[in-house]
Order: structure tokens, then sequence, then C-alpha cells
């Protein structure tokens, strides 16, 4: 069942490798169906040359695996906490992408330093607390998953406005109305990542501090591409692809 | 109409995306025909691969799209400015290739440090002033294409001479006599900020200063590609691609 | 003889080369059958494309090459000691891959910084000690092997949790159960690596200190892929590709 | 004349713009003839995906561009210096490979850090003095060559076991037997930029001293490739491919 939504899924697993941003069988993408409470997701270990459409596993919103014959990504919980808490998520990527993981390890928020980082996320991409022991013993993946949700309520932070979140020590998590987009925020992300790494080591080179995008600046770009009056782009059929 | 100039900004529009300066639906080029008065440029937020010469969007010198079934780039009024500004302009491209971004973003000038830049760029290549409040609530894009040419009159810089800008906080123009000459620019760019990159952090890790490269050396790389007595390339047919 | 081996060998030295690790001619993978007491190697010096399954060299546990029409990899001998002293290994690998071979110039181990290097790696990826000019004057290559093995004892360390090392002032051996895991593990090393740069250049960046990953986080991601109760992937048959 | 010569200078100029050392139209290759005194070399400022047997450019020892169609690379007169003064040169590169150029443009030699180096280049690569504003002036491109030249008398190096250099402030020119071991040279030189550069920039970053390789390793590693008693590789026929 679900055959379209498990497509989209499965081209949106591929579009993430050919971006090189999953060596191996690392990193994994997922979509839902908000009405059938169902969201297809990419099986663990497999390879990505392997994928076909009937590998892509269904859950249910309990966590239940309820069509397949792999057994789901080892991150399922966490995409299923972001399903449950961001109301206006479609699609869940997570990726171990160079940079944006770095940021992580590195427990810095990348901070918007420009306006390519504003077209796509508004303001800085957060980093969650580290988990602590007894969260690790617990129920690890979903856990991680309410770091995510309790990094965005304590900095009152708009999951909409915000598709991308650094767990600390781990790497990033991205969404969007659906997989494919997320697929792009997390492409947008490594690449803002890049971007936010040469510039703070070139500002800190000349002995300067690193400043933020002014906040004019970061609302006219983060409002012409996504706001209510935007102008980039054709309209929804092309937008943000 | 204008079939040719639209077959030609097609081209170099895949050209830009091919160098891998232009991931998503990042970038865009335009290409003019001074006689009409009127520049094709990439629509926009159409993905590289879905472009075609009927994509392309006919621009009259007033602003006004006069052919094309997209709307152009989001970017066309910096286009627009620096065609009625820069009248050897022929083909402007606009990138966020990573290290020129980055440069623009820790609002640093890319300093000349070798003959590869001089080969390309008569000096370090500028970076704007950021726009103002009221410019980005105005005509935010015509205001971007007004601070490229304040900058240029403001130190004297012959556009000519030096084909590329970086807009402060935001990513780098580049221009050349026609559209797949500005693509070459903007690669030529992308690849002389790695190099300078490099360098300071070398620089710095020895404790040393970075020193810009001699003006007899700059003068003689430039004038040898560009001047009256050119003799790099084979004359005009090849010259410059 | 041993015709399926040397197959896998082959296949897993052209995985090396595809994955970028080994420009020219550098680089070498071996698989081993230990019921045989044999192993197959890449010959010294031939380019990856002019591989085939005849090119590899099968080499005795005594260092004899025993069947094949080129000469095995310089390398042999440090593949013939891993073998001898590390009792789980099927496959081994040797490449110059950019930045764990920085790392291993720079005399320093890789730290673990983050769960993408947990998930492969139990803890920090050991440096070896220099080799002295009497190793180096006597049988390099063996000596080579000794040094690694020695830091392993040294710091007991085990070898199946910790399929990786730095050979000071060299570059990285990575092993496996079987050649194409070694090959597996070179890639992860690599990308570990770059990670763990950026990490630590970004942490400076910000006058901060490089601090590990806490060991419940290292221990839960190692163990949820190589643990007894290891539930990443699909069971014995995708796991770890 | 000369068509087999002429066919092994194409295809060493494609290997080279295949691995990516030479953007739009940079970077050259040529090989020589020693019986007949004439060389063969790219053409200036002509696409690599243009280039056929019949475009390179035969040029004898005076300099003078005795068969072909095009005008010979900008840069002749310093591949010609290289091969009056360099009596064991077959073949000679000139890229601007991004790191190499790098550490010429901050006027430091590459110094040796590890084997992969040593494997290649006897010692640190040296870096030329500046020209002065006179031999600027002169013959640019000859003396360019004649500092080449220079550096090595000076500094004592025998460039039959260095077979590159960094020009000051300029890039790096590499050589060989013959005109596809230069290029296999140009690329080596590339890597090896790029793991001093990591090397430097980690060991600064933990405050440490940059610690050239020991001599002993040094010598080990080259001469296992190089000297008398070299045992790496098949021989001649496949050495150094």
């Amino acid at each position: 069942m679900l055959e379209e939504l498990k497509k989209a899924v499965l081209e949106a697993n591929l579009a993430l490798s050919r971006a090189g941003l999953a060596p191996g069988t690392w990193g994994n993408v997922s979509g839902i169906d908000r009405g059938r409470g169902l969201f297809a997701i990419k099986p663990s270990g497999v390879p990505y040359a392997a994928l076909t459409v009937d590998s892509m596993v269904l859950v249910d919103l309990a966590g239940k695996a309820v069509e397949g014959r792999f057994k789901p990504s080892s991150d399922t919980s966490t995409h299923l906490e972001i399903y449950c808490e961001f109301s206006e998520v479609g699609g869940v990527t997570h990726t171990h992408s160079t940079v944006a993981t770095a940021f992580a390890q590195a427990e810095q928020p990348i901070p918007c330093l420009g306006t390519t980082h504003a077209d796509h996320f508004d303001g800085q991409v957060p980093v969650t607390r580290r988990l602590t022991p007894a969260e690790v013993a617990k129920d690890y993946e979903r856990e991680t998953g309410k770091v995510i949700v309790e990094a965005f309520l304590e900095y009152g932070i708009d999951h909409a406005r915000m598709p991308a979140v650094l767990v600390a020590g781990h790497g990033p998590f991205t969404w969007g109305r659906d997989a494919m987009e997320a697929v792009a925020n997390a492409i947008a992300l490594e690449e803002v990542a890049r971007m936010a790494r040469d510039t703070i080591l070139l500002r800190r080179a000349f002995a300067q501090p690193v400043a933020p995008l002014p906040s004019h600046l970061l609302r006219k770009h983060f409002d012409r591409k996504h706001g209510p009056g935007a102008y980039y782009g054709q309209g929804q059929s092309w937008d943000g692809r």
C-alpha cells in the first residue's frame, strides 16, 4: 500500500546518496501520509544501490513496522518523534554530512552569516544538549527525538521556519513539507555549514570577530522565498526544489 | 525571438551547473543583446536539468519580462543594474559558490596573492558595503546592483578589468563579454578564492603576514592575457575560454 | 586456485579506487583464506584500471608468493604481520587517504568526537610510534607491522573493536572480517578524519578545548552496531556493508 | 612528424585535465625527443576537450615553433629552459593546482612530513625567489625558467630526485622521464600539498611545531621506489605510473 509515498521516499533516498551526503549505508529519509498515519522509511543498513520501492518500510505512529520485509532504519524512533511533535513536517532526513556534523561535534550552532543561509533557515541552526546516560540507556533513538523537540521549545523556535537541527555529538536532522524537500534542506545545510566554517576561519585569520547577518537581511531573504508574499520561484509546483 | 542569445544563455547556465557552482536551483546566468536592448535570463527556481531554450526569459532594460512562460530569476534587477551601468558587460553570472561566498560573508575582499588571480582580475576582488534596512525595504535586488556600482565608483575600479564583485553577506557576481565568459570568470573566482583561503591559513599558521602579489607581476599577468599586446591564447576566437 | 578469494580481493581493490582513496597506484587491499593459510593481495605499482582476477598475487604465511605473474604489493609484509598477530582479521587495506594521513603525519590519534566515529571505531584511532633507523634498515615493511601490533598491546586495544591504526609519518591501515569490510572501514576512517579535523579547527576558532564523546554515547553507538545485542542493519548478510 | 610523441603529449594533457588539476584552459604538458631536439606542447588557451594530436605544437631548442597551426603555450619558454638545463627531464607539466599553488603563493616550500611525500620527492619541494621587475619586463617566461634553475643550483638539489618546484606567487612545475610521468608527479604533488596543509593546521591547533619526517624514513621511501635497489612496482614497464 501507499505505493506513491514509498516511491517518493525511495527517490528522496537516492537523491541523498547522489548528493554525496550518505557514504556507505549512512543516512536515511522518510516521508509521511498524515491522513493514514503511516510513514515510509529506508531499511536499516541496506546499500543505496540495492534499494527498491519494495524495500521501503511502512511504520505507524505507534512506531510499529506494518509493511516491508526489512527492519526499518535504526533511527526510526527519532523520525517518529519529529512527526508526532512537529505538525507541519511531511518528510525527514538524517545524514552525517561532513561539515554540519563537525558543527554538531563541536557543539556549536551554525550561525547565520549570509543570505544563502537565510534563504533556507530563519536564523542560526540550533544544536541540542547532549543526552544523559539515563536517556541513552532507556530508549536512545526516541530520546534523541525528544531533545530535538526540547531545544525548539526552549528557544521558542518555529519548526516550519527552521527545518534543521544539529544533535550534539551526532549530526544533523532536516525536514520539509515532503521527503524531497527534506533532502533539499539537507543539501543546503551542508553547503551553508561549509561556507560558515570558511567564514569563521577567515575572520579568525584576520583577528576579527564573527558577526551574524543583520536581521533585516535575514528576514528579507527568508521571506522572499518562504513568507506570505514570497516571490522566489514559480509558485508551489517548483517552489523550494 | 533572439533564439541564438537564448541558446547561448541556456548553455552558459548548464556550464555553471556542470562546474558544481550551483547546487539545487541556486545561481543564474544572463546575456544581453545590446542592439535590441534585451537580455535573456534563467527563470526563478527551476532546476537546471529542466531548463530548455524556451524556458529562458527575455527582459527589457526597463526590467519588464517581454517573452517566456516563467518568471525571471529573482535577481533580475541586479543583472539589469549591471547592464545599465557597466557598458562593456555582455553577460552576468550570480552564484553562491562556497569559498567566494565565505569571503563575502567575512566582508573581506579577495586579495591578489598570485598569478592565477592576476590572469583574471586586475587587483583584489572588491566587497561592497552592506545594504541598509531602507535599501532592503525599498527595491532590494535593484539596490544590490546599486551598491555594486557604488563600490566600483568609490574605489575607481574599471569594470572591464575587474569582472567580479562580492556583495557583503551575500555572494559573488561576475561578468564578461558574453554569458559564457561570465561563467568562466565565476569558475576562476571560486578557484582563486580557494587558493587565497589556503594561502591565508598557511601564512597565519607560520605566523607571517599576508602579502599581495607585487604590482609588476600583477600587471604582467593581467596584460599578457587581456592588455593591448596580449599574447595568451589564439586571438579572439579562443581567448578567455 | 582460490578464485573466489581473488575475485573478492579484486573487487575490494576496485571499490577502494572508486571511493577516491587511492590516486595513481597508491593503496592496496588483501583478503585471507585462514583454512588454506593463503592471502590474495594487489600487485605492486599496477594501475587499478589494469587489474584482473589473475593479477592478484597469492602469498603464504611465510611471506612467499605462491601464485601470480606479478610481484605482490611492497606493503605485503605489513599485511602478513597483521594476519599473523590479529586472529580475527579477514581482510586488510592500506591507503594514503588525505586527512587520515594528515593525522598520521601530525602524530596525533584521531579522537572520537562523535557518533559517526563511534559507529565504526571503539575509541580514538591509535597512532604508532615512529620506526627507529635500525628497524627501517632491517626489514622495513615487517617492522611496520610490528609497531602496529606493539601499539595495540601497549594500550590494550582489542583489534576486533578497533579496525584501524595510523602509522606515524606514514598513513592508515584498516581491517575487517573480509577485504570489502576493510575497505568500508577505510572509507569510514577518512570520513571520520575529515569531521575530526573540522571539529578541531572550529573548536580552536572559538577558543574552546576539544572534548571527546562521552563514553556512554561511544559505547551505545559501537554496540548497537557491533555488540552482542546489535540492532543496526539486517543481520549478518547486510551488516557493516 | 613525431606523431608518437605528439600522441603521448596529447594523452598526458588529457590525463591532467581528467585529474581535475586544470580547470578551463589552465595548465599544460610537454614532452621532448632528445635525439631530434624537439618538444611537443599544448597550444595556448585551447580547451582540453578540443585538443587533438594535430593541435600539439612542435618547438625546437631555440624556442621556435616548427610545426602546428596554433601558437604554443604561453609558458613554452619556461619548459624550454627546464629542458636545456635539466638533462634527465623528458616531460614537463605546469598547473595551478589549488593547494600546491597556495604554498607557492605563501612562499613556503612544501615540507616533507610523511612517506607519501618521500615516495615521490627527495626532501622539501623548493620555492623559488620572486622575479624582479627587470626580469618580468625582459623575457618573463624564460626568466621564470631561470629562477627555477637558480633555486636548484643554490640549494644543490638534484633535479632527478626532486621532480617539482614552486614558483613564488605563481604555482608548480613538475617533470619526469616522459610527459605522463610529469603528470603523475603533478597529481602526487597536489595530494602531498593537501596532506601537508592539513598536517600543519592540525599541529598548530594542538600548539605543536611542525616536524619534518626523519631522514632515515625519507631516504628509505624514496629509494625503495627510485633508488638503485628499488623494489616498488614491476620494474620499468609499470614503474612510477
